[in-house]
């Protein structure tokens, strides 16, 4: 059976969407730029957030729930803050049949609400590190919505954490991007991602550094896949955020935010996918294993959720989709679509002859199994899974990586693949003669690829690309 | 040290608001009838949707998320619905600086967004039953707003389904009563619950049933703890639910809705809390033992690591507090305001005699116990205090229910606990009599306090309280 999908080859954009809605991942809602995730797309992000969760309470971080609504006055308290976030904003003017005295926003991220707290949580240098996450939806009015990458309303979740020294609160930053961001988004999503700074024009509004991981997608483009911001002082001081030091001086706190939404979810898509459909990484899946009944006939059925149970027993995450009223090559076609790593076909023929056919989704490879066997090997294609999907991206990444000397040369790299240069060969001004054609910055890092100690730090590169 | 709450005898009210403050549970949000959920408060909830989501996945639903923002038109296609909700919500009317063409709703329940879609998912009866549910912050504006109990803005789950056929539809809200909100609220919480259906006063805004569990809080008022909702074929006409059913006609879905929220969180402070504050569940709290280093001398902080890794390799959520910079008896009351279940408190006197002491929070007990058996001591109080709990507050609900037979008796019997008397007896304009009083018909039910078949059903008895 054919895929109902537009090659990627063709038409890229299309294609992204062809996927979002044949694999059932989401529709556009009715207010422009909104969004709505079905089953099979949230199950997905339940999966990130499970993940994402542990690490960030394994990093000292508690779950905590700050109101969607905020005093207009709040935003405005840090300067850069209110500038970069007014264009996006949505406003509710009436509440309960009323006019409302004062407007309420609703939040597009929640630095100004939850500093306001902290202000009052915070005395002592004994209350500090403190360290809060919170899982919520927010919104940024978007002008021109894509279905997971750029939406009005999105998911997210957003650390804020005040400390008593700079470099504490630097050292938790990228730890956040270590030992969270990263190992998720590469143990996990099995994505590759590149790691380093923003220039300051790509800077969150209000953060004095940003730290950011960027992957590169099935076209060649970069998306940005999560952020950590070193906010210095300038939401202390906005919100009174003082503490009394260990040596009894008043000092203002050094704090750090940073996130990521259902964005993650367009870039396991775009990494990922191919022309028959989204693949899921095993780690991440929600199912991780179907076993399909080919026809329901005396023994088979049996045989099947003999194999679904035994492999349930083993820890994997697995479905029985005994829908026989439904063709087996419709069925097929779905489960390919929906990305699930590994198909365990149940069918009359193979069991005579005591075996079943093992089908991996991300090499389309099919073979015998042996019936005795079945857990056994669906654990080894599993786990080769994982890790071919992320040299195959890893692959793709190298391959489409140019090491340039001018700033012509990156645009022309930048047409289907990352540009990596000297950062002293472009300088703002060249920033904004790359942003012209449409390409930017993505990171800054040393040579070898490890992080900058400091924005002054001399022989820095630049990832440069087009990017989501 | 002293409890630094208000008694309840003294003032309820005002005991709660302090339990909530001293147990660091929540704060009001900048904006009226706001809520910050601190991270103590956060992890309660975070049990209860743990809890409350693998049983309505058990029962076959599918969590997903629809948008916030609803078109203010889709509102008004229920005529009862938007009646019902018009006075609570909030309108956005500007959106990324402009004035929006058609104002957007932010949600206050999302039935009319996600009927919607049911209308484009659903065409065949093999489409159903669709059984969707979706975690997600509301917002009905609140003139009296109260921590946890009325919110502006307040988080919940709301299960949304369609079914081919009436019997369906009541078959799977009655489900979801059961399985999964009376085992939660019960099992987890340990909380008893009366079910029954609602009046047609007090049934939800667009609904033709619902049903409620209601519980009888520490000063004898009723708080409805959640409620599952017939809709009929209300909502699949206004929104054009319709599928060709197995013989071949064109019909329109029967429907149900139900839900649950952060309230669940003010019913276990009112149900359970004492004059020294929370006492949680042990099934439920996020925290079940603490290990308390009473002073950090060799040897002490030794036993006490080790009997925390004991106790959580035994599977118990074990939290071990070892800040002894801040005084024990501070500690102590910190961890009694809390409400965790069991404290272990390891002193060097204790341990020179081969022993710690055992705390029971909700007895307030405390005993010594042999160092070798910690794990098994503390295993039996947690499953002692989980049954106490809930027959606690059994005895007092079975104490303060007056059998009465007029609606005079009801109401000097709701002054402090609940009534129950015939339905006959009371009737549409007894029910407004009662209203004038401050006094509702919580629900109704049978005799013998099982669930009616119709409402037109001879001989039941309604349930007659003051409520939250």
């Amino acid at each position: 059976m054919a895929s109902p999908l537009t090659p990627r080859e063709k038409d890229f954009p299309r294609w992204y969407q062809d996927v979002i809605t044949q694999a059932e991942l989401a529709d556009n809602g009715p207010v422009r730029g909104t969004m709505v995730i079905r089953p099979w797309g949230y199950a997905i992000w339940e999966r990130m957030q499970a993940e994402l969760d542990a690490r960030i309470k394994n990093a000292g971080a508690e779950n905590a729930y700050f109101p969607l609504f905020i005093p207009e006055s709040y935003l405005k308290r840090e300067a850069e803050h209110v500038e970069g976030f007014s264009p996006e904003l949505a406003v509710v003017t009436y509440g309960g049949g009323k006019r409302l005295e004062e407007p309420v926003v609703v939040r597009p991220t929640s630095e100004t609400v939850i500093n306001s707290f902290f202000g009052k949580w915070i005395q002592s240098y004994r209350d500090l590190p403190l360290l809060i996450n919170q899982w919520a939806n927010v919104v940024r009015w978007e002008l021109r919505p894509r279905l997971f990458l750029r939406t009005s309303e999105f998911l997210w979740q957003e650390g804020h954490t005040a400390h008593a020294s700079e470099e504490d609160a630097r050292k938790y930053a990228l730890r956040i991007l270590g030992e969270v961001y990263v190992s998720t988004m590469e143990e996990v999503l099995s994505i590759p991602v590149l790691t380093g700074h923003k220039t300051a024009r790509e800077r969150f509004a209000g953060a004095i550094r940003t730290w950011t991981c960027e992957a590169m997608m099935g076209d060649g483009k970069a998306l940005q896949m999560g952020t950590s911001h070193e906010l210095g002082q300038n939401f202390a001081k906005a919100f009174g955020i003082q503490f009394t030091s260990e040596a009894g001086s008043l000092e203002y706190a050094w704090q750090t935010s940073w996130g990521v939404s259902t964005r993650l979810v367009g870039a396991l898509i775009m990494c990922h996918g191919d022309d028959a459909g989204l693949r899921l990484p095993p780690a991440l899946a929600p199912v991780q294993v179907v076993v399909l009944l080919v026809r329901d006939e005396e023994g088979v059925r049996r045989a099947a959720e003999s194999i679904a149970n035994d492999l349930s027993v083993a820890g994997w995450r697995v479905r029985l989709d005994d829908r026989v009223d439904i063709s087996f090559g419709r069925r097929s076609v779905e489960w390919e679509l929906k990305g699930v790593p590994v198909r365990v076909e149940v069918g009359p023929r193979d069991l005579a002859e005591g075996r079943v056919t093992l089908v991996r989704r991300d090499v389309q490879d099919k073979r015998p199994v042996a019936l005795a066997g079945v857990a056994g090997e669906v654990g080894e294609e599993l786990g080769e899974a994982q890790r071919r999907l992320f040299s195959e991206a890893e692959e793709r990444r190298d391959a489409r990586t140019t090491r340039v000397g001018s700033l012509g040369e990156a645009v022309a790299a930048a047409a289907d693949g990352f540009a990596v240069l000297s950062w002293d060969a472009i300088g703002l001004e060249g920033e904004q003669e790359l942003a012209a054609e449409g390409v930017s910055v993505r990171c800054l890092q040393r040579e070898d690829g490890s992080l900058a100690s400091s924005d002054d730090e001399p022989g820095l590169q630049a990832v440069v690309a087009r990017a989501y």
